[in-house]
């Protein structure tokens, strides 16, 4: 993180090494917030819609009051993206429910904290891309609400954590014998040339990345089907891909050391991962 | 909280006002963080040892490296309880894994962030204890490693503040049909003269407070038994009391809107409040 960035606290532009927030924030304290990562190129916020209106969502699902409209943070973001110069990236916002005295539960009133930081994104090797990652399966150790995108994430970290320390990318997860997600992404299977991702509810963070796939998947007549699989059938898949706003399609040949389909990444995710660059390249809003 | 309070952070002590952190410390941004909650009366830490001892096996379960030592933790609390001149009250420890750019998975190195807050203690009335206070159950939609004291705790704030919006002192949990604990609290019932709570493992925080009560009850000769109870067994109980370090033993004697035995606070219950007084006024350390 370079020092001279400029990065949004409460209503401010100041540098990113100045942006302290207080001890008793219930973000520090309590895990009490959420956040969306936003992808951008070219000063065009890629699918920033679906990301505010999540954003609004998760504050909805917690009860926390957001101060800005999505109009003012596309301000914002645009703003700092000017600031910073930088023309790739993505951008982290997070929403907690302000400092106090530490309560169990949650307060009356509060002035809650925003904080928005423009982060470079690093782009992924054609050979990678071709090779693809390997990933471990674990059980699913999360809340019950993962439809929240909140910021009490050590168990994600925890997880993820566990797939690095084994080389791998990440942590594909197990509840009540399916497959739900990864630590930090969705997870799509695909078999006989249809794709395969669990349908959206309380076990899953409906992904914005997700969505899209499945949407840009339909329009090209790609198969998608909503539905529960095993490990039994992730590992049987002909391919499999995790996605993310940052990761955007990252196929995974490789699970618990079992090789998928060929090994390599397989010729559906190369066609998607196409698509979506098209997509991104041609993106627009409105 | 006072203005003038003194707070440890980071090796220094300082005006609680002054006190800041980083927006991007790993406990703001993804709750890696872990806490402890320790009770004072007249310059002694009740049951200190414990404490410290389980907030080293936390820091050891999500692998934080911890730099000071229990004998220095006792030296900043104490000094802390000087340059604050309070009597009675809690403290409040929180270790994360430090500053720096925001990675899902964990840093390899960092610096870890230690704030230590003094809190002052507000006595229960003898009247509320001899009526109790009421509680809700709910399903626990916490994570599955509650034995670890974690900082991520949107759950829990959120199953606290359900009680409190029902005029409830506390969320008791539900999983697989048995109960697990409360929010921030572990729980007991009694039947027949016998104390029963849920045997210690993952899915709950087991209680240093709940492990005194234990000890403490069977020095008195009173039977106690660790062993799963349902929803059905905590309506039907005789009594029912919850215990934290700052609740120390908590009647409850109404869950959804059902009267637990006579509906006040009954006598073992009071027993075991006045064993733990005892305990507490002549507590000395080792």
């Amino acid at each position: 993180m370079t020092t001279k960035q400029i990065i949004f606290l409460n209503n401010e532009y100041i540098d990113y090494e100045k942006a302290f927030i207080h001890i008793e924030n219930r973000g520090f304290q309590l895990g009490d917030g959420i956040y969306e990562v936003v992808l951008y190129e070219n000063n065009r916020l890629i699918d920033f819609d679906g990301h505010i209106q999540r954003l609004f969502r998760s504050a909805d699902r917690i009860n926390l009051k957001i101060e800005q409209n999505a109009e003012q943070f596309k301000e914002i973001f645009l703003n700092l993206l000017q600031k910073n110069q930088q023309k790739i990236g993505a951008i982290y916002i997070q929403i907690t429910r302000g400092d106090g005295p530490r309560i169990q539960n949650m307060p009356d009133t509060y002035q809650p904290t925003v904080i928005i930081i423009t982060k470079p994104y690093k782009a992924i090797k054609k050979q990678d891309l071709d090779n693809g990652f390997s990933a471990i399966t674990h059980e699913d150790i999360r809340w019950h609400n993962c439809d929240i995108k909140s910021i009490s994430l050590l168990a994600n970290t925890t997880l993820k954590q566990k797939a690095h320390s084994q080389n791998c990318t990440e942590a594909i997860l197990i509840r009540d014998n399916i497959i739900t997600e990864g630590s930090f992404s969705n997870v799509f299977i695909i078999k006989n040339e249809e794709i395969i991702t669990k349908g959206a509810d309380k076990r899953i963070l409906k992904g914005i990345t997700r969505d899209r796939i499945i949407k840009l998947a339909q329009e090209n007549k790609i198969k998608v089907t909503q539905r529960e699989f095993s490990r039994e059938e992730l590992l049987d898949a002909d391919e499999v891909f995790v996605t993310s706003s940052t990761l955007k399609i990252r196929p995974i040949t490789t699970i618990d050391n079992v090789k998928i389909g060929s090994g390599k990444t397989g010729k559906i995710t190369q066609k998607l991962i196409k698509i979506y660059k098209n997509f991104i390249e041609n993106y627009s809003e409105n």
